[in-house]
């Protein structure tokens, strides 16, 4: 038990109802990403994040009951928001590989955008296991649908599946931490580029 | 803690220097992958890792100082048994793509068969960030050594660097966690014959 549970008092709607009360809830979900971003969350604290924040304690309370409520949520916020950057970026029809390609471009700028990202939906694994899962299994969807709809427009190999979605989110998630989080040094669209190289056409020398 | 702690071996005095001293090293290196994968880092003890090992207390202290230290004996030990497994299956000369499709398959087994691997590399980003680094820096160059040495033998394309090793290595690290740790369904061989396509050919239809 937190102290949260014995300040909390009758839950009120925690979906804020203002536009005043969208704006606060959205402050102390960014201190978030940043206290548990750099303190990771077992040294981050509910003060650290309204500190940030720059609101009231009581703030907190009125949207969150503990640390682990914001953590989850935040995790859904951030989830969330890379499936928005990608949304963007597959707007404009596309073939199939170059929408792969624009999926990653969107997903590297986000990393680098939000380096925290990383370490959040990483320590979910220990926090929350329930939506780490959640969050690859998602994403591993939408990008197998995608796939289907590229072989069905017969752009892609028939045979494509699950596998082949995890294959490419793995690829995705690695250059990633490669070069958007650990490193600002390469151009996002050449990393682009060359992961879209190796859907293309593999790595094997041509005949 | 610095890189170069980190990366310090074990000061002489504890290194065993008998066979009984040797196998007491291991049954508390084999008792911490158990108790850190099941209980996380932070909620596992000394007291749980040599009750585990079935040694005395004062054998654990015989080799390390602390949780913090067997943790990072622990990855380095992991990194290491990941390697020899490959090592075993790129002894034999192949050409540069099967070699791929050994190491992935060795790498499956050898997570299927330890599935705790991946919770503690991955708590190793919240406990030892720069263990973390090294382990997948040091697998990263393995793999763009094969690649190089396979462009070298003209089997592989020319253009290929650091990026395409982290882009494979991604693809096999989520393979893993997909089909050997979170799920014993799939033929391992499959899902390496999966992956070994991509790279063979890409996923684009033939024209």
């Amino acid at each position: 038990m937190t102290t949260a549970d014995a300040r909390k008092p009758n839950p009120p709607s925690k979906v804020p109802r203002t536009e005043r009360g969208r704006k606060t809830l959205r402050k102390l979900l960014d201190a978030a990403a940043i206290e548990f971003g750099e303190r990771g969350f077992h040294e981050a604290s509910i003060t650290g994040i309204t500190r940030r924040a720059g609101t009231a304690l009581g703030s907190f309370y009125t949207y969150f009951d503990s640390k682990d409520e914001i953590f989850r949520a935040l995790v859904d916020d951030m989830s969330g928001k890379v499936r928005e950057a990608a949304k963007d970026a597959l707007r404009e029809e596309r073939p199939a590989l170059e929408a792969e390609r624009a999926a990653l471009v969107s997903f590297l700028r986000f990393a680098r955008e939000h380096k925290e990202i990383y370490r959040i939906i990483d320590e979910c694994e220990f926090v929350d296991p329930e939506s780490f899962r959640q969050h690859y299994q998602t994403t591993a969807s939408r990008i197998h649908e995608r796939l289907t709809e590229g072989a069905r427009r017969g752009e892609l190999r028939e045979d494509l599946g699950e596998a082949h979605a995890w294959a490419i989110m793995g690829m995705n998630v690695f250059l990633g931490l490669r070069y958007a989080v650990w490193s600002d040094e390469a151009g996002l669209e050449d990393i682009a580029d060359l992961a879209s190289s190796i859907l293309r056409e593999g790595i094997a020398r041509k005949p």
